[in-house]
């Protein structure tokens, strides 16, 4: 039986044991205290009801999907991931021992999965919710030594790369709350367990390679807009979006369009980045070295607005699909 | 109306214009940039219906409370508190502009009390929630020079001093609840809008004048044991709480124990010491010039244990007040 707060903070304290070298002061005190250098922070909160339903998600799944949804806007910073808070709201009876080991399990298959060895957590609150569980997390990093990598900075002409089939998270939580997740368990793995690219984003911040970058969190039709600063456009070339044989498969079976999917659907939490023409292969070759595979899917063009493109023809982009807000 | 995520931020943006001199880059990307020195950090969560009820406490209230429960965390390592993130959960109908401008207004409120002008939101994110309105806030700040002032410390024979009356906050909650607020207006304003020992905290962490110190959020019977670590006790002499006039009329009024209500009210948020014998007056004058009276309230004894005495008698303390966990 977990009684109190203090139970809650002590099982975490021993599952990650204090590092002085990024924290001085972890879990404990009335603050944590960082090491020098930390200059970037984010903040990422999930719901129930929302973000998740309990019947789907473990509590590991939803802790493991909330740390990867903020490694990732590291990773679009050009950064690399450190310490972090826990913030648990939770709610009075259903979150028992097991429930706070499946949480930490969650935690520490994320940080494991994504080799992230200055990710740990120092501190945070846990408080009681009248309503369902939220977990909120704080996450901080280093940028790149030449400096963030930012959302502005696009210029008519760059090239617009992604680096992972889009659309697997919506066609995932679709089968979740369907309940046929054995039907693609991998789609279903991609919406609970995001692996998110780490590597991919200290790469590219350290090599100064790209104009501008994000990681796609609401779907490149919400996100890539946030890239068009200052009168630029995007056309889009849907036949050009990288594809997965099991989105491909799912898509049909729900009756869906792949190419809506891959423009609409949210939560693939991949980078998606604008390249100068002449960095173009080296960003290409950057991604190979640490496993990934780009994939140029438009241009960004003079005139404001984005147009999409598929089998030569404009395509009208269905904004009716998954959004959490 | 406001319809959207960006809305929303959009406003916050409008309400708070960019300090580079504090984090170079903030409300807008996929992570805020801090500038150097920024190295304690502190989360607070409050949610609706356990840490407050939307029937007696504005969005403003709210905003107020929980920026201030905050700056209380850094005003305890004797710290001076930095850029903050707010996270929002909001509730789908109700949350409205006029709303979004009394939570803008509470945080602006709040700045303006404790007149820290190096503290602006910085980031953060906005979610749907399916229950109540959750609002949590992760502050970043400075320790002071000798290092931050930690819980961990404290001697036999060491003074125990607070700065405040105790139990304001919990009755000013009990008056919320039963629609009494406008007997003791100045009660129910301790709860809803708290001031901190801000300027105090700095003052005693530049100063390196108490051996442990942390801010009473829990109430003094919970949040006292927290600073006797290594087989140390504590004394408190119950006849020596500071009074005031509110709160004795106040208890008096609902029929309860003011004395019960300072040891165990929470969220007084007032700062707890230990100090050496030595620098007692040290510490009582620097406490007069920031404008607040220090009060010893008993000792640090040798022996483990807490006891409480009353007119030279032991005194139980009664566990059953309020408590969020």
């Amino acid at each position: 039986m977990l009684q109190t707060e203090s139970d809650i903070i002590g099982h975490l304290r021993a599952a990650f044991p204090q590092r002085d070298d990024i924290a001085p002061l972890g879990i404990g005190d009335d603050t944590a205290r960082l090491a020098p250098g930390w200059d970037l922070v984010t903040m990422d909160t999930m719901t129930e009801g929302v973000h998740f339903e309990r019947r789907y998600a473990s509590y590991g799944d939803i802790a493991f999907r909330a740390l990867s949804a903020n490694l990732s806007d590291i990773a679009a910073m050009g950064g690399e991931p450190g310490p972090f808070l826990i913030s648990l709201a939770i709610p009075k009876p259903g979150f028992d021992e097991p429930a706070l080991q499946s949480l930490i399990r969650g935690f520490v298959d994320c940080l494991d999965a994504h080799q992230v060895k200055q990710c740990v957590p120092i501190g945070g609150d846990v408080v009681r919710s009248a309503g369902g569980f939220t977990l909120s997390i704080t996450l901080l990093g280093h940028s790149p030594a030449p400096g963030p990598v930012l959302r502005t900075g696009a210029q008519a002409g760059d090239v617009i790369v992604v680096f992972r089939a889009l659309g697997a998270s919506a066609l995932g939580l679709e089968l979740l709350q369907r309940g046929e997740q054995d039907r693609f368990p991998a789609l279903a793995r991609a919406h609970l367990r995001p692996l998110v690219d780490v590597q991919l984003g200290a790469a590219i911040g350290q090599a100064s390679v790209v104009s501008s970058m994000l990681d796609l969190s609401d779907g490149l039709w919400t996100d890539l807009p946030r890239l068009l600063q200052g009168g630029i456009g995007a056309r889009i070339d849907a036949d050009c979006l990288p594809q997965h044989e099991d989105i491909l498969e799912c898509a049909e079976y729900l009756g869906v369009s792949a190419i809506q999917m891959a423009l609409t659907g949210g939560e693939d939490f991949t980078l998606l980045a604008t390249v100068p023409h002449a960095k173009l292969e080296t960003l290409r070759d950057l991604a190979s070295l640490v496993g990934c595979k780009m994939t140029a899917i438009g241009e960004i063009v003079a005139e404001s607005g984005v147009t999409f493109e598929h089998s030569g023809r404009p395509l009208q982009v269905d904004d009716s699909a998954f959004r959490h807000f």
